[in-house]
């Protein structure tokens, strides 16, 4: 099952996309939150269109996407977790899952704007996986236990400012992670029986070039490995957002310019949508 | 002024704090949240207490002493903040501040019970000046704009399993800092005009054995420029948390042990209240 949310900042309403078709959710739930994941909602919203209950939304089409997805508890990120990637950016390919955080207010729709930082010089695009945690996960006891505690997947971009990350921030990450709209999400929840999610093709572009081009199926920690190490650390709720590391074929490599305002990236995993957004400098 | 929230987890009331006597806020807001601290709710609270238009809590003795504030979207934190503690850590005091995030489901009533994550053999106590953010802040033009946007100040504990933090991190901190439970917060949000805030005692004890004490005057980055210099990397918003690094006594520098199952830690700052939290192992 696909889930969206369409509509204005702050407006979207929770919709189900089934085919060519997109369905109003809002007799079922207000949005794709926790409460909404957690409970019966995705088994009250199959059942609800099987029994033909939901309106279709005719203007869907129309609607901006925003993120599937209500403003997360947490955004958890796992860092050089594809090894070419870690060698890219002069690291070595880690032991542990690297952990580190996001806030919540960078989540946004997949393609709205983002505005290049105030000083930047370093604005980086890295596609990434990103999990949806369906249930609560606290010391899971295995990683087969982990897919019961996930609602779906969806394609994230988790922007990076390299200068504020690496060169100004001591050596903690999430000060080149956090300026606003650093994290276009979507445009699809995708629940996890539609979704071989070790072995999904992520890429991404600027201006239409290639730039990364790789398979889940390379993680060093996979999806059920990761989920069940965070929750030996932390309480996962139902919503959170889980990125899951990107591979190689960033500007940090030095193979390719950072972005520029005028830019366009598109980011895109088989099976969970495309992204596509315009960069300029902020005001 | 002073505001808390009591009553048990998940069902807090806010109150106002005169004096001896504590006052029922519910006729004016639902919670102490971003939508009260951004708003007229802190004028409001004070011109209804001035009217008398404010019910007693006549038991709020014996009520739990929850989180002053409801969770908040983001709890950013700085490190090594305080030269000696830097030093202790076997760190030079940095240049520029170092931030990391913790979750919002860390924070937690002042004198809550505290669970030692499992694995655990390296808790440790950080008394912390809180700031609470009052209004939206990106890109302030000056540190001189940061106490615009403050609500208030609290009394915060930022847990650290060193272990975690340090040992199987990979070098990001946030692995540590993130356990249930690991940031007692309050008892009090304090408004500014009560709070000298870069002139406060800070304290720590375990056991009833002194541990911290400094003040925040010894802070290398201090409150203003913290909220000025947050604002250029991220939108912080009403209701954050932001903690502003712990100064020398805490047990990674080796002259303590660490928290041991049995153990009471006690925190406090001088205007800004008390904590108390026994320690256990968690199930």
């Amino acid at each position: 099952m696909k889930f969206a949310r369409l509509g204005p900042v702050g407006q979207e309403i929770p919709v189900l996309i089934d085919g060519d078709a997109t369905f109003d959710l809002r007799s079922l739930t207000a949005d794709i939150d926790g409460d909404f994941l957690s409970g019966d909602g995705v088994a009250r919203a199959a059942e609800a269109r099987a029994n033909g209950q939901l309106p279709e939304v005719e203007d869907a089409a129309s609607l901006r996407t925003g993120a599937p997805i209500a403003r997360p508890s947490a955004v958890v990120c796992i860092g050089m977790n594809y090894a070419a990637h870690a060698a890219e950016s002069g690291s070595a390919p880690p032991e542990v899952p690297v952990v580190f955080l996001k806030v919540p207010n960078t989540v946004v729709g997949p393609n709205d704007h983002v505005h290049i930082p105030r000083r930047s010089v370093k604005t980086d695009w890295e596609v990434e996986l990103g999990i949806v945690i369906g249930a609560r996960a606290s010391y899971l006891d295995s990683p087969d236990d982990s897919v019961a505690h996930i609602a779906g997947f969806v394609t994230a971009n988790d922007l990076s400012e390299r200068t504020f990350q690496l060169e100004e921030s001591g050596g903690q990450w999430s000060k080149g992670k956090i300026a606003p709209g650093f994290n276009p999400t979507g445009p699809w929840l995708v629940t996890p029986e539609d979704v071989d999610y070790q072995n999904l093709r992520l890429r991404s572009w600027v201006n239409g070039e290639p730039r990364q081009d790789s398979s889940t199926a390379d993680q060093i920690f996979g999806v059920d490995h990761i989920v069940w190490h965070l929750s030996q650390y932390m309480t996962l709720e139902p919503g959170d957002l889980v990125l899951t590391g990107t591979p190689e074929g960033v500007a940090l490599s030095g193979r390719f310019p950072y972005i520029q305002p005028g830019d366009v990236v598109e980011i895109e995993i088989d099976g969970l949508g495309r992204q596509r957004q315009e960069f300029s400098a902020a005001p």
